[in-house]
């Protein structure tokens, strides 16, 4: 069974439906770019992605990540794809181009992402952290550290990683213990132990830089007394070449319910030298300038599990002879027939087709934050980039979850044993909810920093674009659309205004409704991108116009009520929840 | 982390909400029984549970069952701990008395099967698939084959399988091909492929005995050409000694994403010697005799996995310092006391324990159906048992593994890694979404058999009940429950009337609904069973009356609002994607 990556799909969100080329009008960076570019990247990184990673994805989870002495290798093959990875520029599509970076715009690398994930989400994972540590790096770090890092990072040659979680401190990084003494050439001596952390030692590339979170001697307590150090695994001479191995070793790796050639590391700290990156004490900060792109990248990891599990179920479906159908009644037809089937496989689809459509409006955002040179858009669109990131991480991967279950339960028996590997979709699925802050961390950040911090202020635009559309489509043949969709959205409305006067009446025990309010806000978002979708659907081919149609009609039909049983339930409020003594949980 | 089989919970319901010795007024089998017994029994079954099978759940996983040429080994520890639980009495607790087995309800036996599901889901599939085998051989074979066979196998010396799925055939039994020749003894020469057979060969029994479906030569095409055959691993002497190896072999076993060290068997039955079960033709209806009772184990897989889980999650909030106390507001709380932690406990909880509910209430209308003397009880019970046993296996599996995801999501990234055993909770419990009839098969027999062939007769006889229990809490401290619980019927009442209204106009386009159907249904049960829990409260601890109404509190505000959801998906209709062409799924 094949995955074929959705690269019409694709071209049809960044040309016809956003149409992005027209929004980063004005943008310099982008001014050589076209259609023909995007098309050409997609079609390349889907060839990457199918034949290259994909083949690799099922033997990879049986392998796994092995790990003796200090080192971990990788699985057969892997060595060889990261190879190609790097020589196709994969890694710096988004990058800075002074380093040697493409400088591609995200809206567009966020969909090479989708397929990259779809294919093989481990692999995947290595060159995600990297891109973020390069971030992280490009917007913090000092000119030398960079002309020493970043175009090699930016190439793939050199790996980055995430040093963020301690034993005793994940979610709350504020409390964690890791070390940095200033030596006397303006360099720190690191120590600590860091958990959890992807792709923090492999046998792909050269060198491992690693972005490490510690405290400096005179730190206050708390999360602002965090600073932000660059670690390399091995230290760098001033011609460039490799010098000796900086004291920052492998302790061990996990052992996971999946992603299972991504390497989990214990990572020991004990005096390696780091270079500070920004100012002491602003680490957080600094690691929080890339984390939106993080999120997002992780987001797209729930988008293309959900794809690939919707083809490989989709096949089955097809090509499996069993029951009676309940459409033709006749014996001996395929079980995409079925009623139960066809509902699995719709609510795969319809909202792994409005993810994407958010990933990509989302993208586009964060580059008009990046790059717009007019000062409203830029603001406007960095309100929306902070509104929306949560709602992505936490949306995409937990429905991401959900359909790579539907994939199993399509296949039966056949998607609980390994062969077929949908069961592996579902387990290397599983972690997108936890990690870079789990869906209740998301979901907690959207209700207290993005709409109750500024009263709704930020929601309320969206919603208003949201009518904007709804307005346009009102001369449309998809005006009932619109009138279902204002409906839904009414309800959301509602649901802010119950928020804030929770919030005011209730304090915290409001936030027990976070995750509900982010699901009920993310399925009218996504009734919006079907909508915007449908306007422009006359761009498609007749039988793709009819897919929209019928993946629309059934988002609407049966994900949307969804929006009413949240609304209920953060109407009845958490106050009683929140009320009761541990004893009674 | 330790699991303690919630025993008192047990015996509250049994004596106290559904006083089920009342109920077995008059069933001669059961009037030496009593509730110090049924605890004894309770009290035995969670010592067995928490300090043998539980201790070898973890270990059991990483090693797996091993093939190798025709045997089957199961992990370390396996074997002994079968030879207790035999010992023990544990085997035949359910079993005919005639044949060595001790009789007990089914009612009681849900919650030692609850426990040992919790405790060890891999080990006690093998005993569950003996004791469905039991029942079928029980309930149709002749005198001599249960002369022979039964009490070994109510012993548990001998272990029993179901041998029913073909790699062409699973939800279809209709087509399966597996052909059965007459010897001229009176046996029969059974030849071909079975696959997914729990304990189709492993180390731990002395015997194997094998319920095998195929098709006599004279058999007609399709589910009425199929018979039923016990086909032992070893030959059985006249003494009762043990001779011949049977030419039914293991060929593989499949590796899975859990419940990895049940085996689960590929089995090529060569010319093997079998015995008919019942009348020819007719082996679907005996082994559908049985199903009622695995699907309610099944079940019960979902409620014991659900339960642990919650149990681990618990005390792990309860020791993880993480994160200012969104209720106190201090720095260096457990994670207990953040509002998203208490949502996702008190949602494990409130669905588990009244899923346990409805388990024994399930289980005293099978004894109920079995043993009852007057007519009238007999046939209501029947009734019950076949509107409810497709809800419980569906409902219970599908919040048991929602149940087992929040488990998860409670330790962050601990409950990813294999080290705290959450995930493989996680994995165990998906199978039970699959097996004995996917849930969605489970959904149509509901909508199909149960509702519409009927009208909606006995769905209405239980909502009468139903209706019954709210009045009588409208003189209770509970009223403002049945209050609501009255709300929340009124709309599922009106789900059976478009149900059945579809499917005199849409035909199975309605089946769409089906799965959403059922879960507004159970939902609403368990509305039911809270309040009769409430009800009877007062017989417990001031605590546990506080638990319990914290648990139907949090389960009212919040998890009944999805029926909303459901009743206006179904309303919607699945008419339009059961319509669409094949391309366009």
């Amino acid at each position: 069974m094949s995955y074929k990556a959705p690269v019409d799909d694709m071209s049809f969100l960044l040309k016809n439906v956003f149409d992005v080329q027209q929004q980063f009008d004005g943008i310099s960076q982008y001014q050589d770019f076209d259609y023909d570019l995007y098309n050409a990247v997609l079609e390349e990184g889907a060839k990457f992605a199918e034949n290259i990673l994909y083949p690799l994805n099922r033997d990879g989870d049986e392998e796994g990540c092995q790990h003796e002495g200090h080192d971990v290798t990788t699985p057969k093959g892997f060595k060889e794809a990261y190879q190609q990875f790097c020589e196709g520029g994969w890694q710096g599509i988004n990058g800075d181009p002074e380093y040697g970076g493409q400088g591609l715009p995200k809206a567009l690398h966020v969909l090479v992402e989708e397929m990259l994930y779809a294919s093989n989400t481990s692999f995947t994972l290595y060159p995600s952290l990297t891109a973020g540590a390069c971030s992280a790096l490009a917007a913090h770090g000092s000119d030398v550290l960079k002309q020493t890092y970043l175009e090699n990072m930016q190439s793939g040659v050199w790996s980055g990683s995430m040093c963020l979680t301690e034993p005793h401190s994940g979610s709350d990084l504020g409390i964690l213990k890791s070390k940095a003494e200033p030596n006397e050439d303006g360099s720190y001596k690191i120590s600590g132990t860091k958990i959890f952390i992807t792709g923090g030692e492999h046998d792909m590339a050269d060198n491992i830089i690693h972005l490490v979170l510690a405290r400096l001697p005179d730190a206050p307590k708390g999360p602002r007394g965090i600073s932000l150090f660059l670690v390399p695994k091995f230290m760098v001479n001033d011609d460039g070449s490799l010098g000796e191995r900086n004291p920052v070793f492998c302790g061990s790796i996990e052992h996971k319910m999946g992603i299972k050639a991504s390497s989990t590391c214990v990572l020991n700290f004990d005096e390696a030298t780091g270079y500070l990156i920004g100012e002491p004490h602003r680490g957080l900060a600094c690691m929080f300038t890339m984390m939106n792109k993080e999120r997002l990248s992780i987001a797209l990891q729930g988008v293309g599990l959900a794809d690939v599990s919707y083809q490989i179920a989709r096949q089955y479906a097809e090509e499996r002879i069993q029951g009676r159908s309940s459409r033709e009644g006749k014996q001996g037809a395929s079980i995409l027939e079925h009623a139960d089937v066809r509902r699995m496989l719709l609510s795969m689809r319809s909202v792994t087709e409005i993810n994407r459509a958010l990933a990509v409006y989302l993208g586009m955002n964060i580059d008009l934050d990046e790059h717009a040179t007019d000062i409203e858009t830029k603001q406007k669109a960095a309100r929306r980039v902070a509104l929306l990131t949560p709602i992505a991480k936490a949306f995409f991967t937990d429905s991401g979850f959900e359909n790579c279950n539907h994939g199993i339960q399509v296949l039966g028996g056949h998607g609980y044993v390994r062969e077929w590997g949908l069961e592996q979709f579902a387990r290397d699925a599983r972690i997108a909810q936890i990690y870079e802050g789990t869906n209740g961390i998301q979901a907690q950040d959207l209700v207290v920093r993005k709409v109750c911090a500024d009263k709704g202020a930020a929601i309320t635009e969206l919603f208003d674009d949201i009518s904007e559309t709804i307005k346009q489509s009102s001369d449309s043949d998809f005006k009932h659309v619109g009138v279902s969709l204002e409906k839904h959205l009414s309800v959301v409305k509602e649901l802010v205004s119950v928020l804030l006067q929770q919030n005011e009446e209730q304090g915290a025990a409001m936030q027990g409704g976070a995750v509900e309010f982010l699901n009920a806000v993310a399925y009218v978002i996504g009734g919006w991108l079907w909508l915007k979708q449908l306007l422009a659907s006359n761009a498609l081919t007749e039988l793709e116009q009819k897919r929209k149609l019928a993946a629309s009609e059934f988002y609407y039909d049966h994900l949307m009520p969804r929006i009413e049983g949240y609304a209920q339930s953060i109407k009845n409020g958490y106050h009683l929840t929140f009320a009761l003594d541990d004893e009674l949980v």
